[in-house]
């Protein structure tokens, strides 16, 4: 007989996956390869490695290990800060009358307060093995820069920060939190790069950009010895490191019987979700599965859902190699919106290309209903979701009224990839009605369209 | 063979104690008892059933029953936040190089942030079962408002909480969580109770005291029908429901085989604190085992190290029964802590017999070797403390320093009572050497002692 399904599971030291799990080495097609900002051409791992440690280089290149194992002293970070709880939402459920059981992996155990960490702490680990003693990165909401500190405190590895100056006035807390972790946090634009002096002369009172300060980290990263640069989102090998999420989510429910018919996700550049869905989405590229992937975006940064399939820079500063994704053009500056961590113009490769092959499917959902959402389930379930979370939350919500409707017991399961602990002038801005929704008109749209790259 | 112990123990919801463990029952001599504050008799059941819930009054006298059950609506909600992890400071040990092991019982993986929500879910479960449809209560830093706010979301109860009117403007974020729930916040002094009327009208310009927010939280449940006031310290019902951490912390014990030598925790009130060593306590009285326990009180604040052993007021408004207890009197005003939840004048009356009768040490930490600890903690194990947790972890770390020396193998439990997140502040002020110490005189301690009543 299957154990009962408990309220929370917590997978044993033991049962942690020892591998993660490679999307690349099981899609029957390949993304398009990214090519170089320059010569036009496929990047090579030479291109990148004065950039990256060259093992996250050769993991950002590999296509053949379906299985890639997670180091042992990695696995020793990893078991201070994981597994990360599988929750049945018994109050969810009940309060909604539905059929359906819902299940949310919850991300924001740990201090950082999201999945970030999952790869901040397999770069520092790579950074350190291959004998680099300083890492540079940016952030803007400070999520990945708290991750980083971290990881790097543990590791033993120096860390600069390069903070959007109006994030690093508005949040002084997240820099604390940095701070407290030994991160040098450096409000972007500075004088200590090129670029940040550039800009600063142009325009002298700028709060700064997420453009701008992956500008002045990479700039810091060439300039330093023994150095790299490390990005939190976009780039494989940091979806690779976050299939951690989906592993142990299949582990737990390969235990208790539990067969998802629909997975949910917010997707930003898509790292938390496509770490979520990976080994489900290989089982079902393999027709072991028929589940349903449902991707959602911030209506007001509609990257999958209303973007072109294209070749485009990752970055606004267009410095990045050229990949093929959906996009709204590197050019599009989405509206304000609380859920920070979902404001990019792309979406990664590999999300893209499953969504152009059908694997994927996508929806949108505006911010005042993802916090509707969110208030709900942190007075029934006693957890407070950060706005990004919040989105695959909503969806998740209206999945399971659909299953009253049509009476039918489907099982779902959502990521719940952060807390929203540093998310409460948000939430603040919710619970007076202050907050407003933002979506884009087409007009805006192709503005940001005719920023896309020329590319035969 | 015992299996060897993992980072984090975490036990299945199966193994979740189904009682709370009664100190009381088992102490060879009770506390002396409390005394109407008017007669100076010993209160009883009616003299205390129109402010709280009757249930909580019951168990508050309740001296035969050494176990008793926690309900099942209420083991629903425990289910949902508990267990908390019992964790092996595998790599604070290494990092000491001290032969010690090293284990906490983290009480911070809960949206409120601390082990108050364990009673705040008791207490609001009881209300509901009476029938009662609204409660009062204060808070000072906001981690009790935050708690019960959550209970009260679940069960579906109203809340007002009397928030210390300088510490609603100094924390907007803890009111906007508590708001999120659902809670109404009163700054107070307010003018919805004659008690805050009166203070306005006496000092118009005042912060406001935590002693102001009970007399207004009372004043308002008394007279509101169908309403009791609830309380998050100080009270034994509220030490019987923190016996949960206690009872979690022994089964995980006996599953690894672990055997305490020593068991830490910061006092305060002493809930956290008393409630980790309940169950090793009623063993410890009955010859079963010698373990040390050690409490750990600020310097500034030092009641059980420095303060007489007396009938003293609960709160400095003089309204609350008369309890003896460990005191440093109701007048003694704390010097400015970061450690809000540990600035209390009193030492709860179970540990104050418990200490006199020799079963108890305790000891004082400044803060800023607190925040030392944390720091130091924070970087190798990476979560961020509270500032009260960190007292009680400086001393464990002190305590395996003095085992390296010794060359023991001693085995230490401390109690980590919550996060750190929403005191940042207080880090920023670490972080850029602000921060300052405080130890009150013999002079200044002798003012305090000065305010306590007569009793014969």
């Amino acid at each position: 007989m299957m154990t009962a399904v408990p309220y929370k599971i917590y997978l044993s030291e033991k049962e942690l996956p020892k591998n993660w799990y490679n999307l690349k080495a099981v899609m029957k097609e390949l993304p398009p390869p990214p090519l170089h900002p320059a010569t036009l051409k496929p990047c090579t791992e030479d291109d990148l490695k004065p950039v990256f440690c060259t093992k996250l280089v050769q993991q950002e290149m590999n296509t053949k290990d379906k299985y890639i194992e997670i180091p042992q002293g990695l696995m020793d970070f990893y078991k201070m800060i994981r597994p990360s709880p599988l929750i049945r939402a018994y109050n969810l459920e009940n309060m909604l009358d539905t059929p359906a059981e819902i299940y949310y992996k919850f991300e924001g155990t740990n201090t950082s307060g999201s999945h970030k960490l999952n790869s901040a702490a397999a770069q520092v680990y790579y950074a350190k093995e291959q004998g680099i003693t300083r890492l540079t990165t940016e952030t803007g909401a400070g999520q990945w820069g708290t991750a980083l500190a971290m990881a790097c405190a543990y590791y033993g590895i120096d860390l600069t920060v390069y903070m959007v100056k109006i994030s690093s006035q508005q949040k002084p807390y997240r820099k604390a939190v940095i701070e407290t972790y030994g991160g040098k946090v450096v409000p972007s634009p500075s004088d200590t790069t090129e670029a940040g002096r550039k800009i600063l002369a142009d325009m002298p009172g700028t709060g700064g950009s997420l453009g701008c300060a992956i500008s002045e980290a990479i700039e810091m990263a060439l300039k330093t010895e023994n150095c790299r640069y490390v990005l939190g989102s976009v780039l494989d090998h940091v979806l690779l490191h976050q299939s951690i999420i989906g592993e142990e989510t299949k582990v737990a429910c390969e235990k208790y019987g539990i067969v998802p018919d629909v997975i949910i996700g917010c997707m930003g550049g898509g790292s938390n979700f496509g770490g979520l869905i990976a080994p489900f989405m290989g089982d079902r590229i393999a027709g072991k599965n028929n589940i349903r992937f449902i991707g959602i975006e911030p209506a007001s940064c509609p990257s999958l859902t209303r973007g072109k399939y294209a070749y485009d820079f990752g970055d606004t500063g267009k410095t990045t190699p050229l990949m093929k994704m959906y996009t709204l053009g590197s050019g599009f500056i989405p509206s304000p919106s609380h859920a920070g961590g979902l404001r990019y113009h792309g979406m990664r490769p590999i999300l893209s290309k499953l969504s152009d092959d059908g694997y994927l499917e996508a929806a949108t959902v505006t911010q005042t209903k993802a916090f509707e959402a969110a208030t709900t389930f942190a007075r029934c379930e006693g957890i407070l979701p950060a706005p990004e979370s919040s989105h695959a939350l909503y969806a998740a919500i209206d999945e399971a009224k659909k299953c009253k409707e049509a009476g039918e017991k489907k099982t779902i399961i959502f990521g719940l990839s952060g807390t929203g602990y540093f998310d409460l002038s948000a939430y603040m801005s919710y619970n007076d009605g202050s907050m407003k929704d933002y979506i884009p008109t087409d007009e805006e749209l192709e503005k940001g369209f005719a920023t896309l790259p020329k590319v035969e």
